[in-house]
């Protein structure tokens, strides 16, 4: 394809695009299709001779766009939501364009330095200190990995790396942790057994007596404790570890803190609602997704670490092949990570940043936040409906109580209420167990989300609702 | 940024781009900047008020562009390719634009079967049998480490993911294997200490016999085998292990096979230069990148496994709030890697292999094979230089070697030359070294690389030469 043909189709798909931002909300957030639909569409052998541009664009909306649910539909309150904004997919364009790999400064000098300059901003944006520093990571469960990993190479003195872990050494998080703890203590081979889940408080965050308890019972029992992941906005519920209680324990008992603020981090941009963050000066590592609720297109999460050179020493490596004579004087972001290429992530930051600017992020924040509070305050105003954890940032979970029902009836009531709002096609919520009980999520987070589309979201939740003619607890 | 702005600027961004490909031949391909040039002229602070996209675009052209090393350059030949090509670019724009987070089925269903077609399509045109079932992952680091992770609780029957790994584990690759090898074994727990580095051929390829006494050795001391890594393709000097003999061995031994093809891989789907891959059939797993050599946007690698049950089983989880209602019908990729988040990447592959056709592929495979094996002769002509390898695909490894010179010496005359010809910005070459000795490579796999740029670089590697006025060897 010469650059003449690639001016014409990029005209026609950046109008397309055009369109499609403008009318997303008309579509159905939740693809209707069934398994298989979209496979039986697509030739089951790849095709020798190439195709023209223009039928491979039809195909796409035709057999691919109704298959597919639509992340930036301003109706979606469904997991968390992974937020884009139009200078972010501008600035994907170029790094597309560009085609660069940022594993090393030499490959992209330009990419490993504003790299470095715009984790600098967001460590300033989110109130964390200045001897912090960060590297852009993929997703929170290889940010994570790494701290897994740096906390194992810690407590071991960098012996794991050489002969494997030879004592059980154990790691501790709330029983609401993210799942992709359990997944990184089995990729780093601690085992799953050597995860302590710790009990929660009320509000479903972490409880630091108990998980003193916990340390202490391991470390009289011989095993060693290396790391602390605390949560700040769990994904069930919003809730908030103590930072600034566990981080003393951590102290006590030489252990790693990791702070996986996947979701959160974001809020910490606006003073007013950064008191989650009290206590993660403490903190060894932090991390948190830009591409979550930061209007920047997935991946994009970023990883900060308060000594880089147990980073450094942890993932590390020299083959002859990648040497370079830079290499004393700069970063080289591949020794930050996991993966040794790199895409050039760090523009598309720099252009959200900039153009929204910190207030414009801010405004944002405060939008679905109070968003979010008006939705838990419609439900706690309905006598058919409880909240289910208290309302934190953007989530509410909440579920429809008819009263008199046992809890197994309650579920599927809900469950069917779920799908009854999802197949309007109108908004798009998920759900989750919390102490045993299911509960609906509903996730404020779109860049396009306004007032008009939680009302709907209420209305439609509301509608099956009036099935219920129980009579209401309280 | 409203629709119509978004119009506005994605149509300047675009014929942008169009003049990028069309004159990105003249820009030095390796960027001239010295450390901190860049980090320089960002603020230090992040802006309280948006900015215009005209300001950031007008930056990054002065700022950023001058700091890019170019990758899509004619003249790159260093390390490998990591080639794109324009309908790759424009599926990355709708990709961006989507926003699609693809973890499961239900978020993205069109993607994740799309994923599972395209994947099938590949494993067909590089030779795999039926059976074999693929995955995009982002890096082959990362698919090497799923693949390090199956072969752990493959041998462990999967207890490592519960309890750790309670005794040594052993895992061969040649001394030649890729740096991935040895941060894989790290970060499985495995130890470096465990990874036998096998003796190789004359070819730089692994020697099997070497192979098969270090594993009987090991079985001897009561250290079981878990392992073996065939690279097609190494980094240094695109050596091919012999998977058809290794194959054999690890039946033997009850060890996994895990074959790196990364870059190779693309060759393979061209009958003609498919003969690397006898005896894949035999191996467990295997990877390749598209993003080196399939003229695929940066991140796209291919994990293949034999029985995609053991991988479900290695990196499965099913935290509550991930659960759907198709979960038991459908692919939910989560499971098949290690992070959670995954971007919308089989849409770039299907538009790469439909404008191309199959055809299209192996027509730019022979011609830089082509390019290649046109480079090696002019080396072997010269008497001044010498072939460090046998030439391969598209590697040359070459040194000058105008004679008498000690090894310290040579190094440091081939050090100079690398430097004065990256230094004229019309081509970019890096190096390696070869049993202690320092040597070029020449890697050709740009899409828009042609005779002239190979000739380029040849008439830039010959004028520095003509300082040697010492007496050729032969």
């Amino acid at each position: 394809m010469d650059p003449d043909s690639f001016r014409h189709y990029g005209h026609q798909f950046v109008d397309w695009l055009a369109d499609y931002f403008e009318h997303i909300g008309q579509l159905p957030v939740k693809s209707a299709v069934k398994p298989g639909d979209i496979l039986s569409k697509l030739p089951v052998e790849p095709p020798v001779s190439g195709e023209s541009m223009d039928d491979i664009f039809v195909d796409f909306q035709q057999v691919i766009l109704p298959g597919m649910t639509h992340w930036q539909h301003p109706g979606w309150f469904a997991y968390f939501p992974a937020n884009n904004s139009p200078p972010s997919v501008l600035a994907e364009m170029l790094t597309a364009g560009l085609g660069s790999q940022c594993m090393s400064w030499q490959t992209s000098p330009a990419a490993t330095e504003l790299e470095e300059r715009v984790t600098g901003w967001l460590r300033q944006m989110i109130g964390l200190p200045d001897h912090f520093k960060g590297v852009i990571q993929d997703t929170a469960s290889t940010a994570t990995l790494c701290a897994l990993l740096s906390a194992r190479e810690h407590a071991t003195g960098f012996d794991a790396n050489m002969r494997g872990i030879k004592d059980p050494l154990t790691v501790y998080a709330s029983s609401e942790t993210h799942s992709s703890i359990e997944k990184g203590m089995k990729i780093a081979g601690f085992g799953r057994d050597n995860l302590r889940l710790v009990d929660t408080r009320d509000d479903f965050s972490m409880c630091p007596k108990a998980l003193e308890k916990a340390m202490a019972r391991d470390i009289e029992n011989g095993i060693k404790p290396s790391c602390v992941v605390a949560t700040l906005g769990t994904t069930s519920s919003m809730a908030m570890d103590p930072v600034d209680e566990i981080g003393p324990l951590c102290k006590k008992y030489k252990t790693w803190l990791h702070v996986d603020a996947a979701f959160a981090g974001t809020a910490a941009s606006d003073p007013d609602h950064r008191w989650f963050m009290s206590g993660t000066e403490q903190c060894d590592s932090f991390v948190f997704n830009p591409h979550k609720w930061m209007l920047t297109n997935f991946d994009c999460s970023v990883y900060f670490v308060k000594n880089a050179g147990i980073l450094l020493r942890t993932l590390g490596i020299q083959p002859e092949y990648l040497k370079t004579g830079a290499d004393q004087q700069v970063n080289n972001y591949r020794d930050w990570g996991i993966q040794l290429g790199r895409r050039f992530r760090a523009l598309k930051l720099w252009f959200v940043i900039r153009y929204y600017g910190v207030d414009g992020i801010r405004k944002m924040v405060n939008k679905h936040i109070d968003l979010a509070a008006l939705f838990a305050e419609w439900i706690k105003a309905d006598p058919r409906f409880e909240l289910m954890a208290p309302q934190q940032l953007t989530l509410v979970c909440f579920r429809l109580n008819p009263g008199n029902l046992p809890e197994k009836e309650l579920q599927r009531v809900n469950e069917a209420l779920l799908d009854e709002v999802n197949s309007s096609g109108e908004v798009f919520l998920t759900h989750t167990m919390l102490r045993g009980k299911y509960c609906l999520r509903m996730s404020v987070g779109q860049r396009t989300t306004d007032r008009v589309h939680v009302q709907k979201a209420w209305d439609l939740i509301r509608k099956p609702a009036e099935k219920h003619r129980t009579p209401y607890p309280g």
